[in-house]
């Protein structure tokens, strides 16, 4: 099934747009129901199928989302990859029955079908892109919304979960933290957002330690609010938070720019010469090089590889595009293959 | 004092000479006293002052050693700088009154005046010279013998310790054992050779293990045995130790070959892009490229390079060569500056 490979290589086009030091990606989805059915946690079977051919009816409408994946289809390798992408959630992949996506096949945009509720409509932009996501999540919403949606005058859209209730909207955006990570100023900052309402979690780590100082910066609030207000307020604090982060990498720089030219450089070095690497570790030493990138080090034009190389070096998104089964040793050997080929046309680090 | 860091220039030319896989250097020394005089323990300050004024004369017939060092003028550094490279010992440093050294000024040759005996004269070749090292020191011991030593007809020479009574010969030969330490043979080689009165100890580490797998091997027996015979024996039980090494090398490259490669490659490429590097990595390091070379990954022009930058990385080797005070930091940028000097001129390692 090589339709997932091609809606991979499609959605890695974002990575050739507005890739900026920072924010890596903004994400808006939207959770809605049809006022008809049941949640699908409460429908049998046989309703999960009435939503998803409804659904599926109704998502006609959208002239760019042609891809239908039937989640019972895919491989494992296919599952994690879209996975990997945050196209699907966990949380779908195990409520099989009735379970779908239907993506864009232009914008990193994409619906899941039967996940906790009815739809979860979604759109990932590079760097902070915030706006232009609500636009075009908005379009998508509207065009669907014909008065199909469950919705209450007063509350607004209802969901399946009440923390989702009212504008059913999360906003999300992952950032990258090094400079206030490592001058451990990441407990402090999760506190504080914590209070107006803003969840700070590391990407793929536990709490204030994050795999590559990347962290998921989103919304709580969807009732008593309107969508554009918050935005315009996560976004605010999104750039307080930027402010924050320079001013940290700027004392790095300043009072530990040896060990700090010394890391990176290392770094550089063994991914120019390694010849077996974990996704972990790539995803790690991928996070320096961005840091590289944004602090001059590393040519400009560089970046949308990083990044991309970030979520392509990941096992699933590894295997579907390389279109063949891997073993683990073998992933590892190509991922350094990989990384060795990238980072030797760059040349040595300009500090 | 310019006079030692000429010295090191002089003594660094070794590294051009027979550089070789597994053997780095092979090391004799003699302990010798002249039966007029009480042992250095036992003298007072007056006494060891006469030993000290006789061996200097003595030492004037032989025409290379033009080189005296007296060790109360010596910086710090330059003790630090004697000691790294093996010309004086820890001992000859606590026992400062009458304290010397006299140095060939082409050979790497040397001997130590009032250490624990009144002489004790040393000859360090490159690789495996056992034999042309064993015909430089007894040439040397036979120009200063006309009857002046303490030696017994039934039991040799006469030493301070009883260690070393009879031939007063110690003979050390320096292995880079790395493929018997990873595959933990090297506590049965160990014992193995114990056994027959070898000894085994890690350079700039304790017991097995040694810091970059670099060993010191050295004969046990002074007495009831000739300098010569001894030599052949020990010789012999290197050759079979070097066997067994590369056997080790030969099943880690079949067996764990891409780990071993991404091994070596991430410290080539760490040493070509650090930026600050303490001298135990550096140490570690350069005996992984020493290893890369043996395996043919980088070219063999480069190992006396190595070889040479594994002694004058070393803090005081780097402080005299510099010519300069330096701090500890000082010293970690400038030994990662020549790292990457070194090792950017070296093209990518050919695998």
């Amino acid at each position: 099934m090589r339709t997932i490979r091609a809606l991979l290589l499609e959605y890695s086009k974002r990575f050739e747009e507005r890739s900026q030091a920072i924010v890596m990606s903004s994400r808006i989805r939207l959770a809605r129901n049809f006022s008809q059915f049941k949640f699908p946690a409460h429908a049998e079977d046989k309703e999960r199928g009435e939503i998803l051919d409804f659904a599926k009816h109704y998502i006609k409408k959208l002239k760019d989302f042609k891809v239908f994946i039937d989640l019972a289809a895919l491989t494992d390798s296919e599952q994690l990859a879209l996975q990997e992408r945050r196209v699907i959630s966990k949380e779908l992949l195990e409520r099989r029955s009735g379970a779908g996506i239907i993506c864009s096949d232009r914008a990193s945009a994409s619906i899941m079908i039967n996940e906790e509720d009815h739809l979860r409509i979604q759109v990932i932009n590079n760097g902070l892109q915030l706006r232009d996501a609500w636009k075009k999540i908005n379009d998508i919403d509207n065009t669907i919304d014909d008065g199909c949606y469950a919705f209450s005058p007063s509350k607004g859209y209802l969901t399946a979960c009440p923390s989702n209730l009212g504008t059913g909207m999360r906003a999300s955006i992952m950032l990258h933290l090094p400079g206030l990570g490592m001058a451990n100023q990441m407990r402090h900052l999760i506190e504080a957002v914590q209070q107006i309402g803003i969840t700070v979690r590391g990407i793929q780590g536990e709490g204030t330690k994050a795999l590559g100082y990347i962290y998921q910066i989103s919304n709580q609030q969807t009732l008593g609010i309107s969508e554009v207000d918050e935005i315009q307020r996560l976004e605010h604090i999104i750039r307080t938070i930027m402010d924050q982060e320079m001013a940290a990498r700027e004392g790095l720089l300043k009072h530990n720019r040896t060990q700090f030219l010394d890391k990176i450089g290392r770094i550089y070095g063994m991914l120019r010469s390694c010849y077996t690497l974990t996704s972990e570790e790539a995803f790690e030493m991928l996070a320096w090089m961005r840091l590289a990138t944004d602090c001059g080090f590393i040519d400009e034009k560089n970046r949308s590889g990083i990044d991309r190389y970030m979520v392509e070096s990941q096992p699933g998104n590894l295997v579907v595009l390389y279109d063949k089964n891997l073993s683990a040793e073998e992933r590892d050997t190509i991922r350094a293959e990989n990384m060795r080929i990238f980072f030797r046309q760059i040349q040595d680090l300009q500090f």
